[in-house]
């Protein structure tokens, strides 16, 4: 390991993780609330602990893919940590276990909350809430276009020609040119959302904290009630398809905003992903029409739970809770599905469980014909042996995950609703989950090692998974 | 297809059914019941459609894998229409939908019941219901050891050379062979624990219907209370010890009988059976130790539960739901693992979960060393490639059956914790599961198109997923 290049890499974001944090300040001051000495000092802290890490250590050797794991892992949680100070020495959440779940949640665009109470935040704190999950969309899209397909992790290297941008071995270059090409597509989206919401009556302020939520696919709102707080059609539908927006892939867009609008419906993944989003719709409609008196609430409140299930947003406009079983169980398995690949949605990918459907049947046909051979492909790809096996192991651990979970959090108290409930929750990076910590409830009452577990599952689910788990490897650490 | 030779080999086992329903009889009669009449025009009706199809059909053509699958599937559900003929004509059960239910619970070793009072059926009847289990034990025995390593479902080729034989080519030969060795060592066991069950009280009908209760891992008892109506510890952990005798793999047994007691403890898969059952032990004990004012009872109950969970029988005597959460999630993963494969227990099989974490473990190292050969390995035995994608291949079918069952039962109106649990239980062979359909339960009172869903489920987990799925598949009827 080259621990140098690593901490010095570390500290150069942690210096623009404490810039970010002046940026709520305008709002705090604003709108005169005290919170933007908090941000101050934590800016402070953050960018000189970022300052004195970079000249007390040198970028030496270039880095490998074993360094990526680390600086991806180590990123988060640092940005995590770091990113709770405004949080702790404003006293608002007064515990680092609390402040940690909420900035963790944040910077994994999770969008689970121990607040119980959101609307007592002062405006730069909320601003900065929201913040976090704007920056963590911003890494997620990067990592996995860009960082992980090089690393091989659960299969990304099925996308490695998707983005345009110099193809050189080593991964610096070619990383930095994506990621200006990806972040102009985000912040062109963000920019055209926020104008959106503006013009249905938000707020500056509130239009850009709910786009920071919805083009993270992160689920932080500045009201208690979520998006049902503005109860406006027009609100949530601009919300529904920047949700859709933000769950598919961004290399798409990208080659729509340059021309290429067919691009879309000439990727299996996305088509397989408006599927996903129509079936889920019909299904749970069977149940929820029967509930509403009129029918285009019930299509706008029933499309935007699913929308914001799938998507992993976890933005709420009604309550799950109060529709049938059958509702509930079909959003529960939605929480495994998530968006696109190279979205800023979270969980398996809608790629991964077209891969695991194929791969089913390719198996039974090897099963009638033991000599055929059956590869699995997408669309007319053919899907490279060591990224199926990639996906399977990364599916098989993501499972493996969930039980040792729900066992956890059931060894903590919690009824099974809750416990599956609160897994799936975060490991899937959508927030609200079922029972005691539904899209009505907050995750406050969660007993201290347990947030800290679901912080965990959270950083796991949304680095997909083996970045996190290759660290515990002893492998890994062997030189 | 060879329909034909299909017909023929399941109006044979037909008229061994035929002949298996004249068992019964005797108890009928001892205990001066009237059902000995429907038993008989039960046998007569099953005998004389055997005898009809073996005659109008002739076995023209030797069978391939391709007719095994069918052979196996139809015989499963040919066993469980005529094996319901004596509860329907009777009039004990009344409806097909229950009757088929029943008789398919036993056939598939499941134990699930939609009796609410099982003590009013007269004792030839108890008698068949139970021998149901005991005899698709026997199918499953050979299935298992003789049949499916050459159909190369679920990685089962892993364990062709397990049991000695003639290794002909052709199927037939080394199936009778082997069915001919395993057979005699299960009547054995059996006859072993029926002794035993008798020392302890109980008369020759309840030891018999007992045992064949325990040795298939079924779970159908005469008693409404199960095993806890005999209040006996003695009997308990001779249930226990014949429960864990028939988690385990039976060639092992073959092994030991014939001298080699050692092979067990060379046996990977079987220390891993004891060391998930002493693992689980251990963490439900934290919490129902707890509950108990006496240690021996605790541990004996939760031995209890632990085991006939893991090796899917379903017995009772504690009923587990008044257990704390993280005892009843436990139990719930707990029937997903199952018993040892070659064994009667149903569900994934101790050696896939152990394949399943070998196979992540592979996965990680690859990511740290992208160009090493990775092999998993059970003990010192690499695992083939094809074995490998195929118990992958049916991990993730199971999964996903299990996703639409849950999906399936949610929709039928059972809440979530019994929508989780009878799919759990039927999938997995267990037969009581959570919620409504708990150990004190029954399954009379889910929606009749459901009890067909939970049917197919059963007669699915019991045959290996692949077997009943592959005749789904449109590849499998082609020419």
């Amino acid at each position: 390991m080259r621990v140098q290049s690593v901490v010095h890499i570390l500290s150069l974001l942690l210096i623009f993780e404490g810039i970010a944090m002046l940026l709520p300040i305008p709002f705090s001051l604003y709108y005169g609330d005290m919170d933007y000495i908090a941000l101050l000092i934590s800016a402070g802290i953050t960018s000189v602990s970022g300052i004195l890490g970079f000249f007390l250590t040198k970028f030496d050797q270039d880095l490998r893919p074993k360094e990526g794991f680390a600086i991806v892992t180590f990123g988060w949680i640092s940005f995590s940590l770091f990113g709770s100070l405004p949080f702790l020495i404003s006293g608002y959440i007064p515990t680092l276990t609390d402040a940690f779940f909420e900035t963790m949640s944040g910077f994994t665009t999770t969008g689970a909350t121990i607040l119980t109470n959101i609307e007592i935040l002062p405006h730069g704190l909320l601003f900065w809430r929201s913040f976090t999950h704007w920056l963590g969309g911003m890494g997620i899209i990067v990592l996995s276009l860009a960082i992980l397909p090089f690393l091989g992790v659960g299969g990304m290297q099925l996308f490695k020609a998707e983005v345009p941008g110099p193809t050189a071995d080593r991964l610096t270059p070619r990383i930095t040119e994506t990621a200006k090409i990806l972040w102009s597509v985000y912040a062109l989206i963000s920019l055209a959302e926020t104008v959106l919401l503006m013009f249905g009556g938000m707020s500056l302020f509130d239009a850009l904290c709910h786009t920071f939520g919805t083009m993270a696919t992160g689920g932080f709102s500045t009201r208690n009630a979520s998006i049902g707080a503005f109860d406006s059609m027009y609100i949530d539908y601009v919300i529904i398809l920047f949700m859709i927006i933000a769950g598919t892939n961004f290399a798409l867009h990208y080659r729509a905003l340059t021309g290429d609008i067919k691009s879309y419906f000439r990727n299996t993944e996305f088509k397989f992903f408006l599927s996903i989003i129509g079936i889920a719709f019909i299904l749970v409609s069977i149940d929820t029409f029967t509930r509403y008196n009129v029918i285009p609430v019930a299509i706008q409140d029933t499309l935007f739970q699913v929308v914001s299930i799938v998507t992993t947003t976890g933005y709420g406009t009604a309550d799950y809770e109060m529709w049938g079983f059958s509702s509930q169980v079909m959003l529960f398995f939605l929480m495994f599905i998530g968006g696109c690949a190279g979205s800023t949605g979270g969980s398996l990918k809608v790629v991964r469980i077209y891969v695991l459907f194929k791969f089913v049947l390719s198996e039974i046909v090897r099963l009638v014909h033991p000599h055929a051979v059956v590869p699995v492909r997408i669309g007319d790809t053919v899907v490279p042996r060591d990224a199926l096996t990639n996906i399977l192991g990364m599916f098989i651990t993501f499972v493996l995950l969930f039980v040792l979970g729900v066992l956890i959090m059931a060894g903590l108290g919690l009824n099974m609703d809750t416990a599956l409930g609160s897994v799936a929750a975060t490991l899937g990076n959508i927030g609200p989950g079922l029972g005691n910590v539904g899209p009505t409830d907050n995750y406050a009452f969660i007993p201290g090692l347990g947030k800290w577990v679901l912080a965990a599952f959270m950083l796991i689910g949304r680095l997909e998974v083996f970045t996190v788990i290759i660290l515990l490897s002893p492998s890994y650490w062997k030189k």
